[in-house]
């Protein structure tokens, strides 16, 4: 008699594996955090004794959503400044509230909220990049969730750091704390091109390269950004990277709305990896990411929500509803960007976006058991022909009932495990009641 | 002492009347379907006997949802061709379907789907085009929503009528047979003007004037439907419409991508509504609604969801967060098209769009009571710092908790009070069953 900590009985299960295999009537199998077994039913072996039993029927069981960019702080900015020009919405708000607000205490409990709301939609792993990642570190840590952090660095102070060399330090011994826990990740994060420096962002990349991490970096979000390194550096932003030496697998840039053939060709030949944000980039009209030349060349894409105080949400299931109908309403081809591609994008594509799926990213034996369940029984949802499809355009995140990380269970029938949301909230309003009483903020109130 | 029918206490009112006035601890007091008193709770008169009290603490209480253009029975078809050429998907799969499917007990059940999801998503209105309509008419009767139904009509036979006579004849029948309820209105709906001859578009055209409806035509959806009408009448589709005579305030038009300023003139001369549908019109590649000309003539603009078979959702909430993001997108101005007019298209343009701005589509005193409560302490809600925004690019439809149209209660805390959900889902899943063993749908699940 074998024990193991969970099996999941019946139900259908997407893997994401390479063939994107589908099981109905399926099972699967974790022990030790671990995936142990997958399969139909009926070959499923009867010597098992699992402590925990969940009965899958009429759900659907997949790989958690890979949030491969998002600011998870700003979540307490979610909606604070709305339907304003980039650059207004920039200096005039973000980086003035920035200033005053964002401590060690802030980034933990805005941290805390932002992952109660990754967790509630599904996503059982997200790359960050904020400030005082050492706090968002703690509290994914308690929660139980994936994260690869990244320290925002900049050539000018941030609010945790006054040189990029501190920043740097940090990042090494963040890397060294957590090195035995397979679900806390450090990486280097060089904000952009034109907040830092190549020296700065070659020393970022060794330091990624010292402790095995990827580098995660802002490219080609607005087309200013594009003519300013023409500009100044005589070439455009993926061409500079190339010509200082940073492009490499290990190298996640976000956004990429302003990428011609020819990078598209550099990105493709090193093996970059692209994280897309179509819903803030669509809410700050910064562009749309070219996502037809990406796939022409074969460059991995994966999907990022972006922070709350752009998108305003940290949702999965909206952001490839929103891809695949952008994608189709701007080559003018609704065959174009079909679900199941859309559906990777936010799982296996994700995981290869941080070099771990082969950990990650699909359900597979020996795999992590990253593992979510989503309802298909919801009035909303019903009838179903066919499981990518229905993904994309029907499900949304309310649907998500449970969620299990690492082979632990985080949020079970909609119910969290690990997070005292009561207190979460009482934070949130805490906070957003003192900034609503600052002028700056209550100005935009009154549009 | 006054007795009343419901009153909601405490909460945050967005009335949406002329001042877009935003009520916060406030009261509305409803009574025989009516609203009969709203205001600041601080003002309420303490000779109010409710036989129903609501709290409404931590709630955003606003008026229903207008869906103004769907085909409701067609929620069963819901993800049955996606990602297809708009060809294929309407001349290999939607129409041959419908052929062989469509009925009065499909029209009946499907309709009963549709407008659960409606209800579950806030939705106390909508305009239909279907066939069947009697069957849609009955649903909508016993479940209490407010409707609008056209039986579609074209040149050839439907699935419910072999002539445009028998249909117009039907409409009247179906129009008086409704007149003394107030939920259920008819009109005639000509499908096109590919699909309709002149004759018989001033034949509903004069039916409509007679019964005093709306005409609700598809215009515009297509850039192919502008060159064929080039082609055959010399004219481009409005140009069409207002040489035969049929532009006014009582016509609906749903799409309207392909719309030039010469067009948009005619259509603001003569008050013609628009109804957009901008999630299945990016989802079939159709085309991109014009709607800063649309603005810039103040030209009365709503939403419409279409049917499920092509968006795949009938979900408000989702069409108002993606038509706010496409505007901004593609006029490549994040500061267009701001928050709060999206949320009129949503509720008092809808009212407009059928000549009822008088009757519903805001909370004022002496209006018909169709009234939703959403909840703002949702764990994906907080924090809040504006209604609107918050409305537009947060809150999704699972917050929508209590529904009430014409003064009756039809959801509570997410529980219909009027449908009997389990055999609306029971007859959903035996259709299902059933169309799934049909081999060119099997071909869809495929790929």
């Amino acid at each position: 008699m074998k024990e193991i900590d969970i099996l999941i009985k019946n139900g259908t299960i997407l893997t994401m594996n390479k063939e994107t295999e589908i099981i109905e009537n399926g099972f699967l199998a974790i022990k030790n955090g671990k995936i142990i077994d997958i399969g139909k039913l009926s070959q499923q072996t009867n010597d098992i004794q699992a402590k925990k039993i969940i009965n899958g029927e009429n759900y659907l069981i997949m790989p958690g959503f890979i949030n491969t960019h998002t600011h998870s702080a700003m979540s307490y900015f979610r909606g604070i400044a709305d339907d304003l020009p980039l650059k207004k919405w920039l200096t005039e708000y973000i980086w003035p509230i920035e200033k005053k607000y964002v401590s060690p205490k802030f980034v933990k409990n805005a941290s805390e909220l932002a992952i109660a709301e990754m967790i509630y939609s599904g996503i059982t792993s997200f790359v960050d990049m904020y400030f005082f990642e050492d706090e968002t570190a703690k509290v994914c840590n308690q929660i139980g969730i994936r994260c690869f952090l990244g320290e925002g660095m900049m050539n000018f102070p941030t609010p945790s750091f006054n040189t990029t060399d501190d920043n740097l330090k940090f990042i090494e011994e963040m890397h060294d704390e957590y090195i035995d826990n397979d679900l806390i990740n450090f990486n280097p994060a060089p904000h952009a091109i034109y907040t830092c420096s190549k020296e700065n962002i070659l020393k970022a990349k060794r330091q990624s390269d010292k402790i095995g991490s990827i580098l995660h970096i802002h490219l080609s979000e607005t087309e200013e950004e594009v003519q300013e390194s023409i500009k100044k550096y005589g070439m455009r932003p993926v061409e500079y990277l190339h010509k200082i030496g940073v492009l490499d697998e290990n190298l996640l840039i976000a956004h990429c709305n302003w990428i011609n053939e020819k990078e598209a060709e550099l990105l493709a030949k090193y093996k970059v990896n692209i994280a897309i944000n179509p819903e803030s980039n669509m809410k700050l009209a910064t562009g749309i990411p070219p996502i037809k030349n990406f796939l022409d060349y074969n460059i991995n894409v994966s999907l990022g929500t972006d922070g709350a105080a752009s998108n305003n949400n940290l949702d999965m299931l909206g952001e490839m509803d929103t891809v695949a109908k952008l994608a189709k309403a701007f080559y003018k081809d609704s065959a174009f960007l079909n679900a199941k591609e859309v559906v990777k994008f936010a799982t296996i594509n994700g995981a290869k976006s941080v070099n771990k799926q082969d950990e990650f990213g699909s359900l597979e034996k020996g795999k992590l058991a990253d593992v979510i369940l989503i309802s298909l029984d919801d009035v909303k949802n019903i009838p179903l022909y066919n499981y990518y499809s229905h993904l994309v355009y029907v499900i949304t995140r309310e649907s998500v009932r449970t969620v299990i990380i690492d082979g632990k269970i985080i949020m079970e029938n909609k119910e969290f495990k690990t997070i005292d949301i009561d207190k979460v909230k009482q934070n949130a309003y805490s906070f957003a009641k003192n900034i609503k009483n600052d002028l700056s903020v209550h100005r935009v109130r009154e549009y």
